[in-house]
């Protein structure tokens, strides 16, 4: 897949090139995620046509925006008529969200707090509308769904509205032999030497990246479905069983996820996909390599089960398995750490 | 220019993305900066030809490897037959090269060392030969030369060798308007938002990023010679004047640089550039937007100078500022920290 380019690479020439994070934090590369994820286009553009363009929601309306980075959704909120906006978020990039809002005219509209939403106190007790763009990587890793839950159950009035109000997680199997070669093959001769210690460590670690559309071998299967309205904290730790029918005859090498957002409460329910039928989105997709490739013939089906759960040591981090058998094969169990 | 891939977004996802260093530094994600420059085959073919194609040298020879990563160089050495090689570094990685000398049957003549060179205890007191790949981008940014130089006056013998022994830095000017408008004008107007508060920090930061030869506006000026047989700490402080001599008609909208490194003590003295002109490196270049376009016709100069410093916070980081005159206009001083 030459469409494929790994941010595990450059990723952490960001964690190398960095021994003060708190000097580093106030370095523009620090706003580098904010220009990545604000020329999402898919992502930034979903959210503006969900409240922008759904302006009966919004007018005369209190909003609260958790993690509001730049201000971006504020200010799509405010813009939308709300009466008062109030965002948090505990980077330092809400010191520039500040002069933002102050550059724009939203001084009086919009009220940024810097801290964890957890410890804050609100210049507002409880709102009408929450937004929030809290998704991370296979939607759970790094996200702050855990804060948007718990900021539903202290400030959202009953019957109040959350942008968005639903996430799905999905799951395919993927043709992969090129990059499987290039990204787990490749340790077991570096120049000649034997890296392959380094190779098991890489395996257990999915990849974020984009796959093309043809190298998914079968059906899409829903895995998880979040509705924001009623889920608890406890949901985002879940087992879920799976069966991936194949539609053509082929080899697998990983299991592909990826998810979809949805507005339901707008009027036209407005969503998006970060799937690979879809349209590039920062988030790409998620790549599960398996140990051994995985024969599949058209029909055939892989059944399975994911575990997901919040890492013990740092509960942003997920652990996930991968459980999978197929015809005549022995079972398999892979262990996962993103 | 379209080639141009910015990792100032990318890298920070991988900041983002981490609430626990620690944690973080035993994934593979951490090992990705290892997997760029293992696969970057300028720099790690450039070694291995200074190093293997050159055995007459190391031959019964002790090698120190001044951050020595996955071991790769100590590797090199050992293939060459050094007597004994001993790696240092500071970064957890080294508890993977352990297991990797050890797969690669050299447990007996590659001793690794878990720490920093200013304080560690080496079971060698003189060596032969000191290797390093210490370059980082811009040559010196959070680059590991100061250790090498004081690895150099501790434990290299009178008359030993370094490899590298020779760095270059190289400035030329560039028309870049497509880019500057995506990267830096891009703030003046976010979604219909003034985010220009953001604008004044980007121009500031210096974009480590791949540019087009032809997008090279002047010839290029050797701005800083450093001779790392004789270099001291205090020369990575510097004042470099230069004058850009432009090879045709057009506007130059940014200050390039690159590096070249040279092993001259070899047979051949190989060598290799990381500028616009030569093969990809993970280096890349780095790029300095003006503040304001200049308009350059064919054999006029900018004349100018660039001081360098560590910054005063952070001495792995770097506090550059760039003086330029052209004929008729104010000088201008723009000052960048990267």
């Amino acid at each position: 897949m030459e469409s494929h380019t790994s941010n595990k690479g450059t990723d952490l020439l960001g964690l190398h090139d960095m021994t003060s994070k708190d000097y580093y934090a106030d370095s523009y590369a620090h706003f580098g995620i904010h220009e990545e994820m604000l020329k999402d286009s898919v992502r930034t553009g979903s959210y503006r046509h969900a409240i922008v363009d759904n302006s009966h929601l919004f007018k005369g309306k209190t909003v609260l925006d958790v993690g509001c980075g730049t201000g971006i959704l504020s200010m799509f909120a405010a813009k939308a008529g709300a009466s008062h906006v109030v965002g948090i978020d505990m980077s330092n990039i809400i010191d520039q969200a500040q002069k933002i809002i102050e550059a724009n005219g939203f001084k009086d509209t919009i009220t940024l707090v810097k801290g964890k939403l957890e410890e804050a106190e609100l210049p507002i007790q409880q709102f009408d509308i929450i937004i929030s763009e809290w998704m991370g990587y296979f939607l759970l890793y790094e996200s702050m769904l855990d804060t948007v839950l718990l900021a539903r159950d202290r400030y959202l009035k009953p019957g109040g509205l959350l942008f968005p109000d639903n996430a799905t997680i999905y799951l395919a199997a993927i043709e992969d032999q090129d990059y499987k070669e290039e990204k787990i093959n490749f340790w077991d001769n570096v120049y000649g030497f034997d890296y392959s210690c380094i190779k098991d460590i890489a395996l257990r670690e999915p990849l974020v990246d984009t796959v093309d559309l043809k190298s998914v071998v079968t059906h899409p299967y829903l895995i998880k479905q979040i509705d924001l309205t009623t889920a608890k904290k406890e949901d985002l730790t879940f087992e879920a069983p799976f069966t991936l029918t194949a539609t053509r005859n082929d080899y697998v090498h990983a299991f592909l996820a990826w998810f979809d957002i949805s507005f339901k409460c707008t009027h036209k329910g407005v969503k998006f996909s970060t799937g690979p039928h879809a349209q590039y989105t920062h988030w790409k997709q998620t790549v599960f390599y398996t140990p051994s490739t995985i024969k599949v013939s058209e029909s055939d089906t892989i059944n399975g089960k994911l575990t997901c759960a919040p890492n013990a040591r740092n509960n942003r981090d997920l652990d996930i398995t991968i459980s999978y058998e197929t015809e005549g094969e022995r079972p398999v169990t892979m262990s996962y750490k993103m």
